[in-house]
């Protein structure tokens, strides 16, 4: 399926926009590619554009210290990803962006975006509710990081991508999870 | 300070209402009155309205086996709190609000929100870039506790709402930042 069509049959799910609309919207998208290992969004950046994924695999992280990769986020086809904080904050990245495979995005610049959001009521009813999703999704991790619990970190995991277990490096999750490789071999085996 | 004019230069920090929008918008909330300790949210309740905080402060936690606090939020005057996976997803609480004091708020119903974001494009407007921002302190939040750094965690609480070390009581700063009340003192001095 080309791009146009994934990110139409994507916002279709969420907001109603007629034909000429959609094309509209569209056209303020810019395809992008990258290869395996190519940085998106490199720390201390400046930051214009969220990526809205159409093929391949992202991820989202820092390092502590230089030392200890903590990733935030893996991005799959149909999610979107940014250093938001950056974006709507017109501040430097405080996170590094990679692919971990060849990734085809849409890039759109933040303003871009907000112009869209105000041709269009239902443009900016949709970038509302994709940003509710977000906060949602970015409450429940935080929950499950307090709880300390990495089963249920894991299961949320698999839960929200089945395929992630065979796509990913296994260091990559375990990094994700915060936790040793040994204990993601162990979390595996058991909930088989 | 009424809790309307409290509501209405909230909004104008973001979206432009005439004040007969701004008459139509505010007469989709309910003002309500909770005293110290009691529980706005339950965990387990269904969970159908989001609050704006006029005066006190109001906490969203969940007990960890029904033995550690873990703090989620404080809400302060002039900032919003629900169980939002809760509300949006019609699902129940996960998580408790109560109030750590006396406290006034505006509530409204998810219903009533849909409605009168589709009614007026400012508040649709207003609601998005409300959940931009409790989307990137979210991850905020959630970045400095996988960085597991409870010095930061302090600066930012402490940046975020400069008061709160005299209005919360000090067990509940030291639930929210994950550290033991020893802790919270030394970060305390050493701040000074």
């Amino acid at each position: 399926m080309e791009g146009k069509e994934i990110l139409k049959q994507h916002i279709a799910k969420t907001a109603s926009l007629s034909e000429e609309e959609f094309e509209h919207f569209f056209s303020h998208f810019k395809a992008e590619s990258f290869k395996k290992g190519e940085v998106v969004i490199n720390e201390g950046d400046d930051v214009e554009k969220e990526y809205f994924v159409l093929s391949g695999c992202l991820k989202t992280f820092f390092m502590n210290d230089n030392i200890k990769m903590h990733i935030l986020q893996f991005t799959m086809p149909t999610w979107w990803t940014s250093d938001y904080a950056a974006l709507y904050n017109k501040a430097k990245a405080t996170i590094t962006i990679d692919c971990i495979s060849d990734a085809e995005v849409l890039s759109i610049t933040n303003e871009a975006r907000e112009k869209i959001c105000r041709e269009l009521h239902q443009v900016e009813y949709f970038f509302r509710w994709r940003t509710n999703k977000g906060y949602v999704a970015a409450q429940k991790r935080l929950l499950s990081f307090m709880n300390n619990d990495a089963k249920t970190r894991y299961e949320e995991l698999m839960a929200l991508y089945p395929a992630l277990y065979n796509m990913v490096p296994k260091h990559l999750i375990a990094a994700y999870l915060g936790v040793s490789r040994e204990t993601l071999s162990r979390l595996y085996n058991s909930s088989k």
